[in-house]
């Protein structure tokens, strides 16, 4: 798995260099569970007093951390996260409650703190018992030499199937004060709406309630981590938590309405967009990159469904693949959402070349038009469904053969 | 396409043989207009008096001759139906609506009848305009030749990427009268519910009346074509009609509450499903024919959104591919849906294994047990969402490298 597989085409030339947030020490392990000769367990740590948000999958059958973290995250404030790689613990009935339970007081024990204040997440196989001894028996050696460094090998040690790991970073001011923020995030099948197989994390040394925090994570997830897919599948284990630990020294936010956040709200928005980019450019197999921008449907609602329908459906992706301007696959699309649409007044871009307009094809286009952009590796597809105002945009990556040879052999 | 990729490994040993059915004669043309060397036009006419029902596509961009067989099914009467294949006649603006009505007007000449008692359906590459003279220079020939006896040389007019040709027949009594139904549909890829790229007629000598018909029809696709999927892609022209020439003689069905009906509507239900469960085994790429089988689910609304979550999801598909038995993702897929599902009563039985109790991994389950099943042809997966009673069965395909191979060079 993972370390096997060839780079992504699509990856960043070179890995974003974190630099440290006040208050946030981290390090990373090798266990040995599943893999070999990497990390694969996170410990991050935090300062009293640092704020906490998170937003989870809507599976119906969530793994047994994310119920923990659900449950623990009304007390708003944390002093350490721990993740694994290989085994996602969940659909392992009372012995994931019990793993996790066990993980939690091991580390509050190491920590000094309540395990209500430890988070978790793992990331891996479905249904297999995680055996806690191999990782409880690492928090000592991990709390010990913690620092404020290796972000590199953070984003590292919480990859599965990805094959380059993946950071951002953003500034914000808050009332003359400088905020930053780090993400990491891993993730590149199981991908879609609602917190595919994806956990991302960030951290902000910005002094904020834990509330107000929650708003602006959910908000920027909206448009970012939500508007992004690769196959469709929602996993399990889905997570985006956020945590600010306060020692930037910035007036303290306390509310929604205060105007220091827009700056900051803008900054989330910006890591959160570069990291599930990130995700979508590790896709399974993927060989292009699709942004789908939807305009003119009843409302921004619909229009996201649009394009979740475009992104989502198979024969556009094997088009892109294919490096064919197929804008039919496009209107079935667009028809088979379930969204109002004029037919005769539908418009379609590829690359920014007219294809189709008001229900035909565009009289002044011809084919060859857009093989030059069909051929890159960053493809641009918009259209205006004719009947009102709403817009969105939402990525995706193209359906390769790389896709099914990395998932029909996932386990064996 | 179609005649060049290898006969699907889901294939029945041999066609289906129809019998003639009074009231329908039939021929075949070659207009060369995409395909060589293969019929790619298909006639049928009908005695005066008969019956006919349709369901089409929901997609909200419906091809051309879509929109005319919706807007000509008030009468109730067909006397002749016009199918080509290669070209879909979707998406092209007016030229679309003028191609319809100089082809159903050219035929009711013909055939000494008004444009309205013609029904027509297209399949193929959606956006290029129909070029109608090919077509309509056929049409004096075609009905002359007309006769009961070519059913296969029918099946096969229709297909597009199909590997092989799909007819199915039954029949049944109606107060002592024996009544037949043949079938013929196309469709390998773009299958999902609500009636994907396919296309699927229905004859029959029973004497019904047009309503009764149609309420026949609909209840039979609930179960069946809109039970089944290929690749969750809903096209633009999905057409299923039924025609009833009244020549079995026996007496009139009036009413949907004719005890006269029960034998008739299993006999259409039993065509449906066998028509709907060879388009699944024409699935693009595909090497297993998977039945999925939902219950404890709240309703059977909510089985059925289970069942499609699991029958689309790509990791599931690619899975059972690989001869995975990957009974996480099934987990995955239930909890995707949406629907509600009681993850610590929920169980899963692959090939009559339970595999999964109670949230957990059985006790008994080692995977060896199921390797025999998961290297068959066809797969069964059962799940118990532990919340309610209601029940669905849903069916599909895997996804494999072929369906890339067929989807990423569709019109080059």
């Amino acid at each position: 798995m993972g370390n096997e597989l060839p780079r992504s085409p699509l990856a960043p030339v070179q890995l974003e260099q974190l630099a440290p947030i006040a208050g946030v020490t981290l390090a990373v392990a090798e266990t040995g569970m599943k893999y070999k000769g990497r990390p694969d367990l996170l410990l991050c740590l935090f300062d009293e007093g640092t704020s906490v948000a998170g937003v989870f999958t809507r599976s119906k059958a969530p793994s047994a951390p994310v119920d923990w973290c659900r449950k623990h995250l009304n007390s708003g404030s944390a002093r350490a996260l721990l993740v694994n790689a290989g085994n996602a613990n969940a659909f392992t009935g009372r012995h994931g409650e019990r793993a996790v339970q066990s993980c939690a007081k091991a580390l509050g024990r190491v920590v000094g703190c309540s395990p209500e204040a430890v988070f978790l997440a793992s990331t891996g196989v479905i249904g297999e018992v995680l055996l806690t001894e191999p990782i409880v028996s690492c928090l000592e050696e991990l709390a010990d030499k913690a620092d404020q460094e290796p972000w590199a090998d953070a984003a590292t040690a919480i990859m599965t199937t990805d094959t380059f790991a993946k950071t951002a970073h953003a500034s914000a001011r808050i009332g003359g004060k400088k905020v930053r923020i780090n993400g990491i995030v891993k993730g590149s099948g199981m991908i879609a709406p609602d917190m595919a197989t994806m956990l991302g994390f960030l951290f902000t040394d910005a002094d904020i309630a834990p509330d107000v925090l929650q708003a602006v994570l959910s908000s920027a997830i909206e448009t970012t981590f939500n508007a992004t897919t690769v196959d469709s599948d929602t996993s399990t284990s889905d997570t985006v938590m956020a945590f600010a630990t306060g020692r930037a020294g910035n007036e303290r936010i306390a509310s929604v309405h205060d105007d220091g956040l827009r700056g900051f709200q803008r900054a989330v928005t910006k890591v959160c967009r570069e990291l599930s980019h990130l995700v979508v450019r590790d896709g399974e197999g993927a060989s292009k990159f699709i942004a789908i921008d939807v305009r003119g449907a009843e409302n921004d609602g619909a229009a996201r469904r649009i394009g979740f329908s475009i992104a989502n459906s198979p024969l556009v992706k094997t088009a892109i693949a294919g490096e064919d301007a197929n804008w039919g696959r496009v209107v079935m699309a667009v028809g088979k959402s379930g969204e109002a649409a004029d037919r005769d007044k539908l418009s379609i871009w590829i690359g920014g070349i007219k294809v189709a307009s008001r229900g035909a094809v565009d009289k002044n286009y011809a084919e060859n038009q857009v093989v030059p952009h069909m051929r890159g590796q960053e493809i641009d597809i918009r259209v205006d469904v004719g009947v009102g105002k709403g817009r969105a945009v939402v990525w995706t990556c193209d359906l390769t053969h790389g896709y099914i040879s990395i998932n029909a052999d996932y386990r064996s």
